[in-house]
C-alpha cells in the first residue's frame, strides 16, 4: 500500500476538460492527481526555415511551470533570462514524441506548437504533459479537418506517457507523486502508443542503478498504466476522431 | 448599447474562486468576462538586499501570460530571454497599487510575491489582475495573522482597479473588452481604495487627446465600478478579514 | 515658499539650445534647473516591419541616463545585458505622447528615432525629455519639409509635459525637483497639447492615496504649467514654424 | 556487414590516450572511430551554494563541440549567448551518470568538473565522452588519494556508455557512426556499470516507434559493448585503481 | 596641406570644460575639433571582489556614444543586450592606460570609475576619452586629496593620446579625423605620459602594412602630438596639482 | 639565461601538425612550447550582409579556450552567456591580422572562418593562433585552388605573430611564457609579414611605460622571431604553395 493509499500499478485520477480556453485551437486541461496542465495547441500556417519548401509539417512543444505550481516558489524562466535545461529536455522530449504519431506528410506545411503549462505540481509533469498535449492536438488536427478534409487523417495513432520507479524500500511503483519521486532510487519514463509501441524510454538511477530484472517488472507496470490512459484518451476524443485516428474513415 | 448588450456603465460578470491551487498561500482564479487571471501569493521570510535591516516588507509583483491567452500565440518571454516593456510596465504597476493599501512597517521583515497569470486574455488584464492579486494578498496576509496574530493588520484598506474609456463615437465607458479596447480612443486606468481615494490614474490617448469634461466623466464611470468591485472583495474575504482591515479587531 | 526658493506653482528655468550636435536631424539641449538632456531626433527612411505598406509613419523614443547623471554611480544598461523597467516605461511614454499629436499618414513611410539622454538629473527628467523632444521632433521635420514639402504639416499641435505632485505637508506644487520628488506622496505626470487637451496623465500615490479634491488642484497646476512651456515652444520654433503646425501654411 | 565493414555487435576502434594535457588534474583524449572528444576533470575545493554544509561532494558537466568538429560549421553557443537544449541534456546526462557510481560523501565537499570537448564528431560524441569522463574523474580522484587517502575511495564501479539503433532496413547495430545515426529509426543510448547494472536507459524513436522484442535486442548488444568498454576503461587505469574501485585496498 | 586646413603635424583645436556636470567628483567636456566627449570621475569607496584586502585602489573605465553622435544613427548596446568588441577594446583601453600613471597602493581601497561618453563622434574618440579622462581623474583625486591629504600624490605623471596615420597618398599625419580616418591605409594610436614614456603603442594596417621607416616617422609625429596635450593639461590642472603631479608638494 | 633556459632571442619549439582533424578545409594544430592551439578554417560560399554584392570576400576569426587550457578552470564564455572583451579583443585582432595579406578581391564573395581554440595554455595564445590560422586560411585556399583556380591567388605573403617585452629585470626576450609573461613590465604582440612589413603593432606597459631605446630593442627581437617564423611556414606549406603565395605561378 502506497503513501496516498493507490495500489502498486494504479494510476491516480485522470481528469479532462477539453476545450478548456476559447481561444486555442485544442485545450484542454488535464489533472492527474493533484498535477494540473493546461495543454493548448496552436495552428500556424508555415514552419520553421529549414524545412520551408520540402511539403512536410512539424511539431514543437513548449513546456513552463507557474512560479507557484510547486511548494516554494520558483524564479520566472523569462526574469532569469533563460530557459532550464530542464525545461529545454522536456520540451524537447513532447514534441518528438507527439512527432512518432503524426504523419508530417498528411499534415502539410503548417506547424502545431503546443503550449504545457503546468498550474500545480505534484510529480509526472511531463508525463502528464504528453498525455494531455496529444488530446489537444488531435482536437487542432480534426477542427482543421472538418474546415477543410485531409486525405490521410495525419495522427495515426494514440500517444501517451507515465512514469514508474523503484521506491526506496525496493517496490517497484506505477504513476509516482511528488512525494515518491523525490525518494525514489529509479525513475523511469515511457511513452508508447495506442499500439502498445515504445516511443520514448528514459530510465534513471540518481546516484542509483537497476537491474535487468528490475527493468522488466518496471516496463510491465508502465505498459498497463499506458493502456488505460490511451483508452481514457479514445473516450474524450470520441467515435468519429477514433475512425479517423484508426484510419478506417 | 455596446457590442456585448452591456451599458455604459455596466462591469463585466466577475467571477472569484478562492483557495484556487493548493500551493500558494493565497491563491484566487479571477475572471471578468472572457478574461481569466490566477493570482498567487507567495510569502517568503526576507527582503530585497536594499531593504534589508529597515524591520520593513516589501510586495512585489509579477505579471505573464500564456502563449495562447490571446488571439494568436504569442512567443514566450523566457524564450525571447527578456521581458518587453508591456510586461515590466504592468508588474511594476500592480506592485505599487497593493503597497498603497499596505502597512509595510506592520508586515515586518517578509516579501509577499504576487504572480499574476493570464491564461484568458479579452481586454483588462491588469485591472483583473489588481483586483484579483489584492483578494490573494490578504488571504496570504491573513494566514500568516491565524499562525502568528499581527499587532496591527497591514492590509488597511481595499484596493480595486478597473479601466474606462472613449469609443470611436465619443461614448465614454465602464470596463473596456479586447474589441472595445482596441478600437477606443481613449484608454484610462484607474486604481481606488475602498474609501475612494485615488491610487493610480494612468490615462492615454494612443494617437488621441481628451478635453477636462471627458476626464470628469471618465472618472465619475471609474468611482462606481470601483464601488462594485470592492464591495466584491469584501463578500468574498469575508466579515472576519472585512473588520481587520477596517481595524475594528 | 519651496526649498529652492519657488512658489507653488512656479516652473524652475528652462534652457533650450537647439542645433545642439552637427550629425543629427533635430537636436536640441534641454534644462529644467539642474536636470539637463540632449534630445536627438534621426529620420530613418523605413517603418518597422509590423507597419510596412501600410503608408504610415512611426515615432520611436529611447531613453537613457549617463551613468553620473545622479548623484551615485548607476550602472550602464549596456553593461547589466538589459534595460530596466524604468528606462522601458519612460521611452514607451515618450514615443506614445508625440505620436498623439503628428498626423503618422501625414509624415509617410519612415521612422523618427528620439533619443533622450539626460546628461544630469535632478527630477522631471522624463517630463523634460517629452518637453525637448518636441522640439527636435519638429525641426527635424521641418527639415524634411524644406527639402520636400508635405501637403499637410505633420506636426499637428505643441506638445509639452510636467510634474505635479503633492508634497509631505500637503501642499500642492509644480515642476518638483529631485529633492521633492523624492519625499513627495504623490507625483503626477501631464501631458498637454498647445490647445489644452490632455495627451496623458499618470498620476501615482507610491505608499500614499489622493483624493478628487487634490485631483483638481494638481490638474489646474499643471494646466498652468504646460502653458508656459508650450509657449516656449513656440518662441524656440519660431513663426514659420507655428504656421506650419497650425495648418495656416 | 555495415557500411564501413563493421559487424552488428562490434564496436569501433577505441583509443584513449591519458595525461592528454598538462594543467587538469584528469586528462584523458578519447577516440572511437572518427570521434574524439578532450574530457578533463577539474577539482574545485568547494561545492554548489544548495549543498554547502551538507559534508557531500559534487560532479557537474560540461558538454561542447568545437565549431567545426563537425561537416558545416556550428555557430559558437559563446555567440549565441546561450547554450543549445541538445547541449544542455548532454551535459546534465554525463553528470548524473558518474554521480552514480561515485559516492559522494566519500568525496567530501568538493566540486570535480568534468569537461567534455568534442574537437571532431562522427556519431557518439555524449557516449564517448562518459567513457572517457570516467577516466578522467577516476584519475583525479586517485590523485586526490594519493596526496591525503581517502577512508573509503569514492569510485565505487566502472562506468561506460555506448548508443545501439535499429537501421532502416531493421538490423539491430552497436555503436553507430554519425552516418547510421542519421538514419536510423530507433537510437538507445545505454549507460552501465562494470557490475551490469544499468545507470541510465534512453530510447527514442523519432518519428518512427518499436517493439519489446527490438528492446530486448538492443539491450543484449548494448551489454555486450559497454562489458568490451569497462575492460578496456580497466586496463587503463590499472591495477592498483581496479583494487580501489573493488573495494580490494 | 589636409582636407581641412591643417598642416601634417597639426592637432585639431582642443577645448576642455572642466566641472562641466555637477554631481561627478571630477568632470570634464574635451572637444577635439568636432569629437566631444564627456568625462565623469565616480569614487567608489570599495575595490572589485578579486582585489579586496590587498591595500590597492582600482581604476576602471567604461566607453559609450551617444546613438546619434555619429552620422547615422546606431542602435544602443542597451537595446542589443551587449557590449560590442569594439567598446570593450576601447574601454579596455583606457583603465589599462590610466593605471599606468596611478599609483594604486598609493590610491588605496578604492575604485575610480571613468565614464567616457561621446556626445559628437568626429574621429578619435578613444585618444580624446584617454586625455579628458586623465583630467577628470586627476581633479577626483584632487577632491580627496583636498580632504584628506595622500601621503604620497596617486597621480605620478601627466598621460595624453593621439593618432597618428598614413593616409591613401602616403602621408603621415597626426590627429586624424573622421573622413582621414576612414581612407587611411595606417592608424596608430599612441599614448605617452608627460615625461615622454610609451604608455601603449597600437599600429594597425587593416589590410594594408607598414614598413620600419614609416613607423619611425609616425612615432615623431605622435611625441610632438602629446607634448602639445600635456602642456594642455598642465594649464587646466594648475600649478598646486601640478607640483602635487611631480612629487614637489 | 632565462627561467626555461631559453636566450634572450630564442623562440620556443614550434610544431605544426597539418590536415589535424578531418571535417575542416584546412586544420593545424600548431604548439609554441606547452602552448597548443587548434587552428580551423572553414569555407562559408556567402559573405556577411554588409558586403553582399560588393565582389569582395570576407576573412571573420573567432577564439576560445577550453575550460581547463589554464592552470584553474575558467567559466566557459557559453555559461555566461557572453564573450569577454579579451576574447573579442583577441578574434578582432586574429581577423584583421590575415586580411592583411589577402587579396579580398581575389577571393571572391566568400567568407573564410577561422576558429582558433587553444587547448592549453602557456603564454602568447593570440600570436600562436595568428601564426596558425595563417597555414590554415592557406591550405584552405589552397584547396579551393585546386577545384577551381584562381586567377590571382588571394594569399598575397607570409603572416606570423609573437610576443616580445621586457622583464622586471629590464631584459628585453623574446617569445614569453605564461610565467614571463605575468612578470614582465612591458608586454608587444609584433605581427608582420614574410617581407618584413608591419601589419600590427601593440605594446602596452601594463602599470608600467617604456622608451624609445627599449622600443627599437623590441622590435629587433621581434623581428628576428617572426623570421623565423614564416621560415618554418614556408616549409610547412611547401614549395608550390610558396609559388603561389609569391605570384611566381
Amino acid at each position: 500500500m502506497r503513501f496516498d493509499g493507490r495500489k502498486q500499478d494504479e494510476l491516480r485520477t485522470i481528469e479532462v476538460e477539453t476545450d478548456y480556453l476559447i481561444h486555442p485551437e485544442g485545450s484542454v486541461l488535464i489533472s492527474a492527481g493533484a498535477t494540473k496542465v493546461i495543454c493548448n495547441a496552436s495552428i500556424e500556417e508555415k514552419v520553421p526555415p529549414f524545412m520551408r519548401g520540402e511539403g512536410k509539417g512539424w511539431i514543437s512543444a513548449e513546456y513552463a511551470m507557474l512560479p507557484r505550481a510547486t511548494g516554494t516558489r520558483n524564479i520566472r524562466e523569462s526574469s532569469k533570462g533563460k530557459v532550464t535545461g530542464r525545461t529545454m529536455e522536456i520540451q524537447r522530449l513532447i514534441g518528438r514524441a507527439l512527432r512518432a504519431v503524426v504523419d508530417l506528410e498528411a499534415l502539410g506545411e503548417r506547424t502545431i506548437w503546443l503550449d504545457c503549462d503546468v498550474i500545480q505540481a505534484d510529480g509526472g509533469t511531463r508525463t502528464a504533459s504528453i498525455t494531455g498535449a496529444f488530446i489537444a492536438l488531435t482536437l487542432a488536427i480534426h477542427k482543421l479537418h472538418k474546415e477543410v478534409p485531409f486525405e490521410k487523417f495525419p495522427v495515426q495513432d494514440y500517444l501517451a506517457a507515465t512514469s514508474v520507479g523503484i521506491l526506496e524500500d525496493g517496490t517497484a511503483v506505477l504513476d509516482l507523486n511528488y512525494h515518491e519521486d523525490s525518494a525514489a532510487n529509479v525513475d523511469m519514463n515511457i511513452i508508447m502508443t495506442g499500439s502498445g509501441q515504445f516511443v520514448e524510454l528514459q530510465g534513471t538511477g540518481e546516484e542509483a542503478t537497476f537491474s535487468e530484472t528490475e527493468l522488466v517488472e518496471l516496463l510491465a507496470l508502465g505498459r498497463a498504466g499506458i493502456n488505460e490512459l490511451t483508452k481514457m484518451q479514445h473516450e474524450k476524443l470520441g467515435q468519429e476522431i477514433d475512425e479517423l485516428i484508426r484510419g478506417e474513415k
